[in-house]
Order: structure tokens, then sequence, then C-alpha cells
């Protein structure tokens, strides 16, 4: 082992954000090595990214346990499973820091374990801090670690506030492509598919965030994690719908001065710059070019058409378990919708009766939290058989 | 004399950016204190700033000498003049930083006596780099000197490089407005006049300046500037044009990732950045809105119709006194243009022909820029001569 290598562990290094994190690993072998890999079902990936990184251990879903160690038992590779597993993978000595890609509500436990263990944190997982911002801020900060946001708009953000966190924030703006259904009214959206809905006009990603982005739920999650990341309050977060995804966000500092961090979208720029802050590594992404794009465009976010953006602000407002509440909910309308159970136009409106259903706490423990989710998805989930079967 | 007060000379206060510099004064008496206040012809309002700013020292143009001392009197401001005095002053032991925004060549050797004297500089003459970059900045570098832009070009670099000066610059785009006769052709250039030429959609600024930029030579001073200002290779730097002047330029490192400064055209945000740096003071600058400007655009610069952009990165590819020799025999022509001596498209000729004409020095003295300077100036007044003769 270099001593020079800067040792990460990848959760959920099977999906988008996991796979594009070990490319760059690939091109970067003489500044990063890869301690531990982790996912929940893709076993044959696992095991192929396993030879080939060689980390010291992979955790994965139980159901894939005995196949994958079965795979890599010729390996100097220690196989785990199970949530306790992954809590302590993270704290090993040998890693450094931890890219968090677990999508949903399940890759909060082991974040939190990380950050108890005082890792970096290369953060993709939004859910962290939507749902329990001021535990997981407050303890990074008591723990001195540090968050480096992978979402390109927090990283955009945080790349503008590089050489600027002595100076006050006005504003932010958080761009937003607008999704497949930009310009649409809700009576379009009462037609859609999922077939619809999965395609994204500028980012490939997974399942379960590009519907988010159809439903503009991603930028309401993304609303209240930059008001965790950055110490904002909800009035001074901006969305303004920029199709062209170039400006991936801006800053305007108290001078009235903005600064935009800009290029094409590719997801591995925010990561790279998660991985090697401060440092800017030499990268051989393609490079934008103004001859492609003449026009950068801008238009307010329809939150009438889209209600998730209100939805996610009355959210932050309200505080405590509230995004809590608002996340678990989404996550179960957006899985009843890829499940056919449920149209495009009801999820938000799920959102919303669990929101004024489940009970709110003000200040909620870790232990709240995860009980005010598991209660939010049976509520969601109830709602969603009552219409089915209405 | 409170003691935190950043006490600063104006170097042309009654120009357009000495002006917009009092008003930040005026707006921040808690912060800066005027030391010295200089202005060559207009006495009457630099006898109006003496008596509102009390600076310690003013310096103005012969002529005016006697009729500013007399106003001046009956106060505690003393009242110098010529180019030694200039040189004096702002080597003052109460002077913190100069802001040196006389016009042209002139600016010159108070600039490099401020630097000599260990002052900040907020460098609004371009000329001083231009002409001198490589001679100024060593001296700079030597003295310990940090040079503030206050173009909002470089200033728009500079705020881009908060924070970032570990990492390597691949490319910055300089934006330009295009200028009053943006997408016309040099047929239409032969027509227009100075009326024309003084009409600038986007900045109101002096009318050297403004002729500058509708021959877009404004542009060629800032690509040589900023190789200086930043330590940039000509292929490093382009140009955009983007008419609408709302970013104000941009920075490509090497991971492709780009930086943008926006905000609306005013002077006074990037010469308060200046004065302040690194810290952003409040302001009541108006804001920018994306709902006044829903699209914002690009295009290539039109280097046939606008060659003042190619002889500038010539100029910076020779190097030596070329630049100067571009500068000195582009003042010749602006102002014989502005007394209707030549036309508009005879501007980058003339300048083309002094580049041609005057002998080359690679690695030259201050006298020798002095000298390349006044040669240019005797061979560009004399093609206008010849011109008008014909």
């Amino acid at each position: 082992m270099k001593p020079t290598l800067k040792r990460i562990a990848i959760l959920g290094s099977t999906g988008s954000i996991g796979q594009q994190t070990l490319d760059i690993v690939r091109a970067n072998t003489d500044k990063l090595q890869v301690e531990v890999l982790t996912a929940q079902n893709n076993a044959d990936l696992l095991i192929e990214q396993a030879l080939a990184f060689e980390p010291n251990a992979v955790v994965v879903g139980e159901e894939k346990y005995a196949y994958v160690k079965e795979a890599l038992q010729k390996h100097d590779i220690k196989v785990y499973t199970g949530a306790d597993a992954l809590c302590q993978v993270v704290q090993m000595e040998t890693v450094d820091m931890v890219l968090a890609a677990i999508v949903g509500f399940a890759g909060l436990r082991s974040t939190i374990a990380a950050i108890e263990a005082g890792k970096s944190i290369a953060l993709a997982n939004k859910e962290t801090l939507v749902v329990a911002g001021e535990l997981v801020t407050s303890l990074a900060k008591e723990k001195g670690v540090n968050i480096y946001p992978v979402d390109s708009e927090h990283s955009a953000i945080f790349q503008c506030l590089a050489g600027e966190f002595h100076n006050k924030i006005e504003k932010i703006y958080l761009t937003a492509s607008g999704g497949p259904f930009r310009g649409k009214d809700s009576k379009f959206l009462s037609t859609v598919t999922k077939a619809d809905a999965l395609k994204h006009p500028n980012w490939s990603m997974g399942a379960k965030i590009t519907i988010d982005s159809a439903t503009m739920m991603n930028k309401g999650l993304e609303i209240i994690e930059a008001g965790w990341l950055f110490g904002l309050k909800p009035e001074q977060i901006d969305v303004i719908i920029h199709p062209q995804s170039i400006i991936h966000s801006l800053v305007q500092f108290q001078d009235g001065s903005l600064k935009a961090q800009m290029g094409l979208p590719d997801m591995k720029l925010p990561i790279q710059y998660a991985l090697f802050y401060p440092q800017r590594v030499a990268s051989s992404f393609k490079r934008f070019d103004f001859a492609a794009y003449p026009s950068l465009t801008f238009e307010k976010a329809d939150t009438a058409t889209f209600p998730s953006i209100s939805l996610a602000y009355e959210a932050m407002r309200k505080g405590g378990n509230m995004p809590c509440i608002l996340n678990a909910a989404n996550e179960i309308a957006v899985s009843s919708f890829l499940n056919d159970e449920i149209g495009f136009i009801e999820i938000p409106k799920l959102v919303e009766h669990c929101m004024n259903k489940v009970s709110h706490i003000t200040k909620p423990t870790l232990q709240q939290y995860i009980d005010s989710d598991a209660e939010a998805r049976k509520v969601a989930q109830s709602l969603t058989k009552k219409k089915i079967h209405s």
C-alpha cells in the first residue's frame, strides 16, 4: 500500500455514481485506491469490480452473499453482508474517504457511521441530509468531518464557494433542466407513462432519480440538501429552469456578484472534485464549447404544474421530521409509479397526503427519524393500495 | 485618522472609474479614506471631490495648477502638479492602496512608482500591463505587491480564481459585448461616424475606451493584460462575444470545470472587489434577475471585420515592445478618429502599419518602452497626416 494514495470506500459501487467513481479511479490509480465496494443486488458487476480493483472488503445484499463469497473466495477480499457490516467497513482504519452513493434512506446509517469514525464524506446520497440534515451536519461539525457534495448542483455551489467561505452568501440559484415534461401542463402530465418519465433530456441517471427529476422532486430534495450543506434559509434558495444543464448552479454574494460553475452535463466532474478537493486533477472529460451552445436559457419554475418544489419548501420551513416524511413518501410514490400502481401526477399528491397525516416532530432523534420514515412509508403504501382498490 | 481605514490614492479621480470609486468610498466611509486625488484637466470636479473627501494631497495638470491651488488654499490639502509629483504622492507613507485609473500610457510611471513603494494596486489602467507587463509583473513580484484588476473581465477571472490559485488554468474566456457594430461588415464600418462609435450598448465609459470597444481593440488589450495578470499564453486566452454583458468572463480549469463571474454591467462591483479583496462588502448595487435575461447568447468573434483582436494576439506572440507599439499607435489612431482625421476602419490599419514600421525590441528597458511609445506615436501621427494630405 502506497501511503500517498487516498483510500476510498464506495458505497453503492454498482450504481451510476459508483461506476463513474470507478472510472475516475481507473484514470487515477496513482492517487486513489479502492478499499471497500458495496452493492445490494448486482452481484455479477460487484464481483467484476472487486476482481478489477482488489478492495480489502466488499458488502453485498443477503440474497447474493453466498454467490459473491464463492466467487471471491480465492482472492484476498473479505465478503460481508448486512446493514451492520456496511457501518463497520466504512469505519475501517484503512479508509480515508467514503463515497456515499447508496440511493434513498438506506444510505443514512452507513454515512452516519462513517462520520462518527471521522472519515471524509463524498456525498452522493441526497437523503442523508434531506432526512437528517440537522443531526448529520452537527455530528460532522463535532467530528471535524468535511462533507463534499457530489450532486452536480451542490458541487457547483461548493466550487463557487472555494476561497469565499468567509464571505456572506446572499442567495443561491439551483439550476434545473426542467426534466422531460418542462413546459407541459397538468392535463398532459396526467397522461404520461413510465417510459416517458424515464427519458431525461440531459442526464443519464438511475430510475429513482430520473423520475424525481421528471416530477421536480429531485430539485425539491436539493433545496433541502443545500440548506444544510451551506447553512441557508429557504428564502435564500431559488430554483431556475435552465434546459441546457450547462450552468450547474450559482451563488450570489452580499456584494451582488454572482459566481457560476459550468460545463457539459457529466457527473464525473463533481465526483472527481469531491474526491480530490481542493485539488483539480487533469481530466480527459469532454470540454464545453460555446459553439455548441450559442444560447443558454432560463425560465421560472412552474410550481403549479410541479408542486413537488413547493412541498419541499414547505417541509424545509416546517423542519424536524417533515423532510424525512416527504422523502419517505416520495420513495414509495416513485416506486409505486414504476410498478404501474399510481399515475405520474399522483406522486406529489401522495407525498402531500403523507405530510399532512404523519405527526410532526420538531427535534427528532435518529430513532425518531427512522420511525417517521417507517410510518410515512406505511401511510404512503396504504394510500397507494387504497387508490388501486378504489 | 482611524488606523483600521484603508487609505487610498485615486489616480484619475475625475474619470469614470475615479468617480465610481468615490461613490464606493461614500458608501464605506468606515472602511476607506481618500489620501490622494489626481486629475489632468477637470479642475472643478477635482476641487469639488477634494472638498468632499479632504485628501492629504491632490495632483492636477499644469494648466489648472494655479486655479486648484487657489481654490484649496484655505483647506489642509496640498496641491501639486507634474509627473514627478504624481510618482511621489503615491509613495507617501499614508497610502495603503493605489487605484490606478489614469487612461493610457500616461498611467504607467505612477503605477510603477507605487509598486516600487510596495503599495497594493487596484489596476484600472490597462496600458500598465499591455505596454510593460513583463517589467511591471516582475517588479510587483520582487516587491511582494498584489495587483488587483479592476477591469470587469479581469476582475471576473480574478474572482473565479479565489481559492483556486493552486489549480492549473487550462484556458480563460474573455467575454465581449461585441460593441455597437457587432454583426456588421467592413463595408458598414467604413461609413460609421464618431457619434455611432461612441454609443456603447451596455457600458458607460470614457471616450477612448468606448471607441476601443467599438473596434474591439479593447478586447485585444485585455487579452495582453490577462496574459500578464494570470500568466497565460496567447493560446490559453479565448474571446467570446456575449452581447448581454452578464457573464463577465470565465476560467476553465484542467479538470474541465468552468467558473464564471456574472452580474449586471456595473463597474462599481469590480472596483469594490479590488478595494476590499478578499472581503466582499455588502452593497446596494442593483441585482441581476434571470427574468430580465431569459437568454444569454454567445458568438464567435469576427476577427476579419474586427482585426484589432488578431493584431493584439500577434503583438502578444511577438512580445517585447510590440504590445507597447500597438498601444501607442492605437491611442493616436483613436484620438485622430475622435478628431475626425481618420475613418473608423483606418484605426486598425494604422496600428498594423506602426507594428510593421517601428523596430522590435525583444527585452526592452523602461526607457526603451518610453522610446518605443514615442516612436510609435510619431509614426502613427505621420501616417495620419499623410492620409489627411493625400
